[in-house]
């Protein structure tokens, strides 16, 4: 190894951020580098969610709606978002899905540009992102602009342009948009930015009013670690507020919810957005996990990630060099994860999960390492490195058995 | 009163359905009458919640999407649902919020009828589902036609019409409609039906496959009990499943979600109304609460229902002549649920509250009661006029303190 496992243990003991690894539940001698996926579970929320259950809901029923505030909680998850996202509580909300939010924004952004039909998105985005694009289009009677790589977008943007959807870091390769520059660009085209968080929120140093940004989506299960599923936010930049027009409007996002008017008032700025019912029980387990990261700088996280993924691109190459490193060689350039491709990139995943070294495969031959700054140490990733080379060594990545496909999220 | 409490509690003995009730958490000395707006905890959801967070997330990880079959959850809740719909397990998808399953199903019923401008729905509809209307009519280039009441539907019925969206029972009076002479009705000019199921699904005898219906949405909280803002369902026919299209398709509902591809292929069938990923947690809540009512029979709970509502309106009548029952008295042309007109409906249900009595207000001046029929006895509501009565005597529903509003939901 280029550096010993001793060392790496020093660069744990330097670290400022470690303290918050105990904050989450850690499976002893697991090492899982998926958390870009599925965050891990912080303390705290089986109990805060048992007590929604068992309390709120089994005890007080209804009125726990207003007596346990339910009826605000996604106000409150928004606040507790912003700092993350270098936004304003009232640029944020919290609803649905991170699909069902791209949704209603790519609509809002065409009705916000009135006379462009145009709407940008990457073919390599992913999936739902390209579909919604699409459907969009349909919808709006615009018209659906892929582009194949970020070389790409400058020939793309003209004045016919109303949107640009963008994943701030790819989820295959982990490669990350300059955000602040290309929103600028698309703005000298008079067109809005839109960007995908997911990969992003709780692992970089996001900063959607210092990029200018018009618009963002994320989930809240990854870096986030709200849990399978947790609901999604959306940014809306306050400028464009209270311009903004859902196309789902719901009682939720009624100015005067109550009133039970047949007659559809937005509420003011973000809070519009919200439809229906939140699903409470893992609306409350979000919040719970945001707690961790509350007052945790951004910029801190982002520093974090680059010496993480940095440590585990510097091992890779000097000990696996049959694994090919697909993100990008400069920190800055990547997210919190690291893609190797290899041919037998599936049977490898599952190999390695059997010595309990847990990343993910995406087709059709990458092999999907995450490090989420919160709670990967450096010796977990000198530990994972030295694993993944014993698998190398013992051709486990080459049994047939491995080579089975069962469904991987 | 008209029959005594111990001739309430020999209607109890006589109950078919009474067992069911030991199947709940309901707190001692609460007399709830609002589960048609939260239904009350099942026993097991708390320890099933408790082993998906601690277990299924917190050891398991990532992997639980395979192992616990996280994946699939949407699917056997579809499967469990389908019987208490009068539904084939093909016809039923359960995903997002009732509203944004609403604006799926209405823009899909556009395009099944190319042509057909018009969407009929009623201005005294859940508010909710009237924006939706008039947001996919604004989307589609269509027209919305409101109706303000059941007579003025068949003047509203044309060969313009796509689509008609009713809520079998309303949510203020408790009213229902005759769904499946309506549906024939709709279908005679060649128009789609939609229900909104949300005050039904669990407490009446739904039979969408008997009514003919085309399309259905509901939500999974109220007689479904499966918990504050659990996921909620939609029903496609399935002579029209395979050509259903979703204007929010998503990878879960595509026909091979792992292959990434930009390309949408729609999975056959109601699968593709899935899109973004569940709120696990609220979903295997939803499960578990499921498991109540798997094997009732949907006749044998509309029945206690009409017995239920039956014996409070008489109740009603002959002890609380100030309040003036607004839901039909007939017990087949009503949901499980009775409302009470009074111009002090507000500070009275709050009254009732501080006595233990739980039932909501509904602007502007309705007192609504539920009755659940898996866990409500008649002797709760023996016991409830009781309380009313002796509330009203007290002129507790007076106070000027309980008449400042707050939100009630």
């Amino acid at each position: 190894m280029v550096l010993s496992r001793a060392q790496a243990a020093e660069l744990d003991r330097r670290d400022d951020l470690a303290g918050l690894r105990a904050r989450f539940v850690l499976p002893d001698g697991l090492l899982y580098l998926d958390g870009n996926s599925l965050g891990a579970l912080p303390v705290g929320v089986a109990e805060r969610v048992a007590h929604v259950v068992e309390h709120e809901w089994g005890r007080r029923l209804i009125r726990s709606w207003n007596e346990a505030e339910w009826f605000t909680a996604h106000r409150r998850v928004a606040a507790a978002l912003a700092p993350l996202l270098g936004a304003g509580a009232d640029e944020v909300a919290v609803a649905d899905s991170t699909s069902v939010n791209l949704f209603k924004l790519l609509v809002a952004a065409v009705r916000l540009r009135p006379g462009r039909p145009v709407l940008v998105v990457e073919r390599g985005a992913f999936p739902t992102d390209v579909y919604l694009a699409r459907s969009v289009a349909e919808l709006t009677g615009g018209e659906l602009r892929l582009i194949d790589s970020p070389a790409e977008l400058p020939a793309a943007l003209d004045e016919r342009v109303a949107v640009v959807g963008l994943s701030e870091v790819d989820f295959r390769t982990g490669a990350r948009w300059d955000a602040a520059a290309t929103t600028a660009a698309i703005h000298a085209v008079g067109a809005l930015a839109l960007w995908d968080l997911s990969h992003s929120t709780g692992a970089l140093d996001v900063d959607l009013t210092g990029w200018d940004a018009d618009l963002a989506v994320g989930c809240g299960y990854k870096y986030l670690n709200g849990g399978p599923g947790a609901p999604a936010y959306c940014f809306v930049a306050a400028r464009h507020a209270d311009a903004v027009l859902t196309p789902l409007p719901g009682w939720h996002g009624h100015a005067e919810p109550f009133a039970m008017s047949p007659d559809y008032v937005p509420a003011p700025g973000v809070g519009r957005l919200a439809a229906g019912t939140p699903p409470v029980l893992s609306l409350l387990a979000l919040e719970q996990a945001l707690e961790v990261l509350a007052g945790v700088p951004r910029a801190a996280l982002e520093a974090k990630a680059h010496r993480l993924t940095s440590l585990f691109v510097e091992l890779v190459d000097a000990h696996c060099p049959e694994l090919a490193v697909v993100s990008p060689r400069e920190p800055a350039a990547r997210g919190s994860q690291v893609s190797l491709r290899h041919e037998l990139a599936y049977p490898l995943i599952r190999a390695l999960a059997q010595r309990q070294v847990i990343g993910d495969f995406r087709t059709p031959d990458i092999a999907r390492f995450g490090f989420p700054p919160a709670y990967t140490r450096f010796v977990d990733v000198w530990d994972a490195v030295r694993l993944i080379r014993a698998t190398l060594d013992a051709d486990e990545h080459r049994d047939p058995r491995l080579a089975v496909r069962e469904t991987v999220t």
